[in-house]
């Protein structure tokens, strides 16, 4: 009997955790192969959090997977059979394999697939992991986005995650000072002693705000976020000036709908740059800046209006319209 | 009689809107000018949001005022009387006089205020607003954090206030397709009609969502965001990929307290960069990065921990795991 796939088809879209009802699990007939493809057998799935990004119908930075289809997923697999020029039999490939026992690889789908170079002393799952997707990840955010410079405090969530957990060695090969938030006290000894962070602090101790504040006397300058919600909030109030935030994940949100949420994700599925900006800043170039608004200004080409408030007694009332939306321009209160 | 100086003093602080109690009219009388010192009359006062801001004993850029202290305010005045070298009876000057009448110059608070240029055609009230604070605020937040290209489209909330007026006119300047956000008609119209605004959208309107929609076909590019909230979201939901905010003001959020708004009012306050980041946009740089964390990997110097589950029937679970925090490293399902 010929050998039967076996997949896990998205079939209806989780309300928040995954239901039995979300994924089904479909025995299917394996192709027969045609020229230009070639089959895998699936050995390894990674499993992301951007995985449940994937199954709900919201706009992201790839398209939601249909309902009725093989459930997206990366994956290591090695080819059981081949027609395809690039790829032999016993090659061993990574890829989006999808959740599912067997993957056909046709021509058009070659480049999503890379066959794993053989390095001595690392196995086959580092490639999952550490040189995978996660080991880029944290090289990518911390180095390019983050900028980390030797001595600065970089505080990363989910620190025993897959990501997390890289991000706070190469903070330590960049000479930072890393603070690592997770989520068990097994965890936080594993980052700490094992991986060498600085310190590991456990949220759901009820003083870890305090620990926090402990660990990092100098403030923090770089946040590696891939938690949002409270924890973010809470390493938002510890943030240096100019400080970066590594906005990389939210995992905290992913199984609920929260609108302050969404609008942090677009940030991320964006590629936005959100910056905090503070006029006073910029006092040494204020006065070339006033020569061209002033120029502008004659030339017509700025426009104006006040609305004028007479007597220092309204100016409470004044304050007030500003939240009311009761002036348009510039509001003054004239004595 | 001596002119006596009445003040409204900071007497309790606000839990929303400004109450009576809040700010208290105070007389007090003038004192007699020692050496060093000058008194000046203040003419026009500047009502901007974050004197809501200062109100509040939150961190903030700037210490909170005390209260029983006269509440701060930049503003207008002329000198009326000066035993100080670089002030005589006539100047005007602005700075931070406060809510009050009479403002004591001292040596020490010279720096703080500034004598104002005399330039033809401007009246002394454009130095609060379009060449004062606000202009400078739409200046820089707009050509230095927001670097607008011609022919990119800049949607601006609050866009019929002080500084989102000028924002959309530096914007038109600079070719760009110029959207405003405002609460009325009236306001719209000003913005549309008088100041050169591609479209003005009263966020009063039902629809208008739709209305922002058909107004950047092309998406948007930077949004200068003064509001925050619900018209930030509706804002980020049109951002182009690689999209610039500018967060110059959560105005929206001043008189509430919001946990998810602080979030972003950090951002302000600290100066924060926060980039969304997503490692796909890094794949020409994934082979070198690649080789140096297998070095580092090989070195000993980058450690990790695998949670392998069994069994493609558990991947289901395995997806949830990641949002119960059950997981330690990477998590990977074997077939």
């Amino acid at each position: 009997m010929a050998p039967a796939n076996h997949q896990l088809i998205l079939s209806s879209r989780p309300a928040s955790l995954i239901t039995p009802d979300v994924l089904q699990l479909r025995e299917s007939p394996l192709p027969a192969l045609e020229d230009g493809q070639a089959l895998a057998r699936v050995k390894y799935l990674s499993i992301d959090p951007t995985m449940r990004v994937w199954m709900a119908d919201i706009p992201q930075y790839m398209p939601p997977v249909k309902l009725g289809e093989v459930m997206r997923a990366f994956g290591l697999a090695e080819i059981t059979e081949s027609r395809h020029p690039d790829f032999k039999k016993g090659d061993k490939v990574m890829g989006l394999t999808g959740l599912q026992e067997f993957v056909l690889i046709t021509g058009k789908e070659t480049r999503a697939f890379q066959k794993l170079p053989s390095i001595p002393f690392l196995s086959d799952t580092n490639f999952l992991g550490t040189l995978g997707i996660n080991g880029l990840t944290a090289y990518f955010g911390l180095l390019d986005v983050g900028k980390p410079q030797s001595g600065e405090t970089v505080v990363v969530s989910a620190a025993a995650g897959a990501t997390g957990s890289i991000v706070g060695q190469l903070g330590k090969i960049h000479g930072c000072h890393v603070i690592g938030i997770a989520g068990s006290d097994e965890k936080c000894k594993w980052i700490k002693d094992d991986l060498g962070f600085d310190h590991a602090i456990n949220y759901k101790h009820p003083d870890w705000k305090a620990q926090l504040a402990a660990a990092t006397p100098k403030g923090v300058d770089i946040n590696f976020e891939n938690v949002g919600g409270e924890i973010m909030h809470a390493v938002l109030d510890r943030m240096n000036l100019h400080g970066r935030v590594v906005l990389c994940g939210l995992i905290s949100g992913y199984t609920r709908l929260d609108p302050a949420l969404a609008s942090f994700a677009q940030v991320i599925i964006k590629r936005l740059r959100v910056e905090g900006f503070l006029t006073i800043d910029y006092a040494s170039k204020f006065m070339e800046a006033g020569k061209q608004l002033g120029m502008w200004k004659m030339m017509g080409k700025l426009k104006d209006k006040q609305t004028i408030v007479k007597g220092l007694e309204n100016a409470p009332q004044a304050i007030n319209m500003l939240f009311q939306g009761s002036n348009t321009g510039k509001l003054i209160v004239e004595l």
